[in-house]
């Protein structure tokens, strides 16, 4: 990116002071800034820097006095924090969305249709009777299996893998080395101790404006027609696990390292902490809550709730066991005591 | 894959109703079922979508008598829900194997040796003195190193990382992003508080019949010549760690998101639930089963035990303790309240 | 790697018994070996296997007194198994190193400076403003992108994903499918329970002698110039997460599966073991040692403690409280015992 001074002061509708017509590339803290670059002063902790900073600019509120001269062309505005932090949203969706064309070797299956305005990574693999809609960017070494259909606005980082059929709405973003739409782990035992392969014929939707982190694993669904569904405002952390025909309810978030297992339905809003384990089958109510590690082995009917535990319980509960546990020695010493006492009664 | 009904009733060993000439395309559930389309009906409570579906041909049991007029043709078999069973695994088999082919660009070492009909995608890796069955199918960016074998009728989704040496038996399917003989974690402390890493020689050999999921890892052995070793018909699934020198023996099925740390023997037919954590040289007995998140620190040598917390201890007396441990605040009071007693007396 | 057992002895300051002038190949058990490779004899309990070995070379202590002919060459030696691990390593180097040149087709970006005797595999992806440092040994399907900079002596194994801006020391090692500087998971919540993303703009940095295992994630800093750093000499496993602005001490060492939540600052030479999860915005005290599975949910400030459980706390505390846990059932037994005699008095 690169804008006068002007033209930033113009998109936060605020007023320069000084030279206007110098030119930003980058945002930075005021205590490291360096020309060419834009910080912000809203905590009067910081103030000593605006005296000090080599940025060329900087983003102040219309309170702001100043002691001594200052260097840097300045921004003023009616809030600095929250002005920057409208352009630091800004810079963030041109760096993701500033890649662009196609670098060279890249496949493309036949009968696939891509929209505009796409950057197709090198190596990047996109298979037959494809659709990719607008402004999607596609990193090297992506792999679009046949089939996929994938909406505006979606950026694929390095690695990530769509099996066969996968369904991806709009504005998405998938990490690096992400896994979807790999087998269900579904298996028939045999008589002979052996385990048949159960056909995985399903595949996986994920609905808009959903967020997955890097080197997770979402499994498709076993039967034909049936899907695993991520909701719309889903965001997954890295290194999940969600198992075949899982269903994750609208704006769920999901923290690193947790996994649910086979057919479970996680309601909307809910919070699940890492590494926690969901057991299959089961249905969560909307708003649920999960502390980190707890393993939830019934479902859930009640909204709003907290768990804590393996199986998980009620969090307070759960808290309060704990602390007596902690004292499980002393508690039989006392116990002990007692015992005696009694029998020399 | 496309049949007449005539050859699909031929492969069921079934009887046509109506016209057999029709062309199937694809399986598909009786009630989404579109034209070309092949359902089957042998719960009776959805009998009355077989009036109105779209499906070219439904499969019957010998002994079901339509109330209406149908428009699709009619297999009639035996038992509907076998016959349904078994196309759905011939399907499954034609679609896993219908790639074939050479796409370009892709890398090929020297003295590699490859079977018959093999696809080979584009951006696949395969390194200097491999040696491949026949029709393997080696998706896009999978990368195969040195030296390494593989049996026939091996699937290797897109990504899987083959180092060095590892060798893979026959019909084993391997899922996206699974890293194989990637070093074991050996490092030899050093007075500074810094650490020397042990060197790490051995290789990884996988078995006939094993299934593994994406994003897996399985270390190396560390000495020259022994293997961290996947025996036959072993199922793994995703996101899991095993380490070096690790065996897991015979039809051993484990979920998610496990961990087996390093040298130790896990023994044939076990059940390992997910997020499970067996330390490090132990041994564990045959058809041992482990409840979700246990952690196993002590070897196992009785057969067929099941086991859950952490450390790990017999299931049913850990239940038994659990429904103790969420009273326990109750329980401090019962105490106290004998203590007080105690001293009135 | 080729050398005449003559050389081998000269790097080990031995002396050769019998054809020094033979050609050595590999390494290998003494019980294993074949014809061009060498073994050691240090345990007696092996002597009888140096009668009839394969081998080319046997590497023996100078203490060693031959019972009946032996058909290898001796390299005598001070002592045999110091000599072999000498060797071992020397080997494992070679082996590490031993790629080299640029297989086509790769990428790589403008304004990028890569240094000497630099591998870059087929399908390498390399962006722009990148600087590589001598002997970097960059696998197939590794992903480097804009502006990352990487010391010399740097392994990156195959498909490692490093994003823009990650900065990495010498001497590192990272295995297959990591990914370092995805996405930290921060999210805004809005009034209708939708999340707003919050820009990750900073970046990681990874200091040198680190060896990072297989599919393991490490996010980026939130803000601009902030970094998540690993300092030197740390040793991550496989399928660890790191979460953003996260630091790691110096030759800090943590096994598979583990978790460190974000803003955390673990200190210098903790050991950290298998599937552990650490919570955000904690300082943990240097010398901390975690055992497997552990929560740990508060800072530590005392150095050189041992913890265990969810919550962690003292470890020999947590055994001896699940101790009396496993009795829990008879505990509360025995407390109803003195209830009824309570009552009867």
């Amino acid at each position: 990116m690169e804008f006068t001074i002007h033209q930033i002061a113009g998109m936060l509708k605020g007023e320069v002071r000084g030279n206007g017509n110098q030119k930003i590339n980058m945002l930075a803290k005021i205590q490291d800034a360096k020309e060419g670059q834009i910080a912000f002063l809203a905590n009067p902790k910081y103030e000593q820097y605006i005296y000090t900073t080599n940025a060329s600019a900087v983003i102040v509120g219309k309170d702001f006095q100043p002691k001594k001269e200052i260097s840097a062309s300045l921004i003023i505005v009616d809030d600095a924090y929250s002005s920057f932090t409208i352009l630091l949203e800004e810079y963030h969706k041109v760096v993701l969305f500033q890649k662009s064309g196609i670098e060279q070797p890249c496949f493309i299956g036949d009968k696939t249709v891509v929209g505009e305005n796409v950057y197709r990574g090198a190596f990047s693999y996109i298979g037959t009777n494809v659709k990719i809609g607008n402004n999607a960017k596609i990193y090297p070494h992506v792999f679009i299996g046949d089939g996929v259909t994938i909406g505006d606005n979606v950026i694929l980082h390095p690695s990530v893998k769509l099996y066969e059929g996968t369904r991806i709405g709009n504005n998405c973003v998938i990490h690096a080395g992400t896994v979807i739409g790999s087998d269900g782990f579904g298996f028939a035992p045999q008589e002979d101790g052996s385990y048949k392969t159960i056909p995985q014929l399903g595949n996986v939707i994920i609905e808009d404006n959903v967020t997955i982190g890097a080197n997770t694993v979402i499994d498709c669904a076993t039967m034909f027609g049936d899907s695993t569904i991520i909701h719309e405002g889903v965001k997954l952390d890295n290194l999940i696990q969600i198992a075949h025909n899982v269903e994750i309810g609208k704006n769920t978030v999901i923290a690193a390292q947790a996994g649910v297992s086979g057919s479970t339905k996680v309601g909307e809003n809910c919070m699940i902490a890492g590494q926690v384990g969901i057991s299959g089958h089961l249905v969560i109510a909307n708003n649920s809550s999960f502390g980190a590690q707890s393993g939830v082995s019934k479902s859930i009917t009640k909204e709003g709730e907290r768990f804590l535990g393996y199986p998980a319980y009620n969090i307070t509960d759960y808290f309060r066991s704990y602390a007596i546990f902690k004292k499980l020695p002393e508690l039989n010493y006392r116990l002990r005591d007692l015992e005696k006492k009694m029998e020399s009664i």
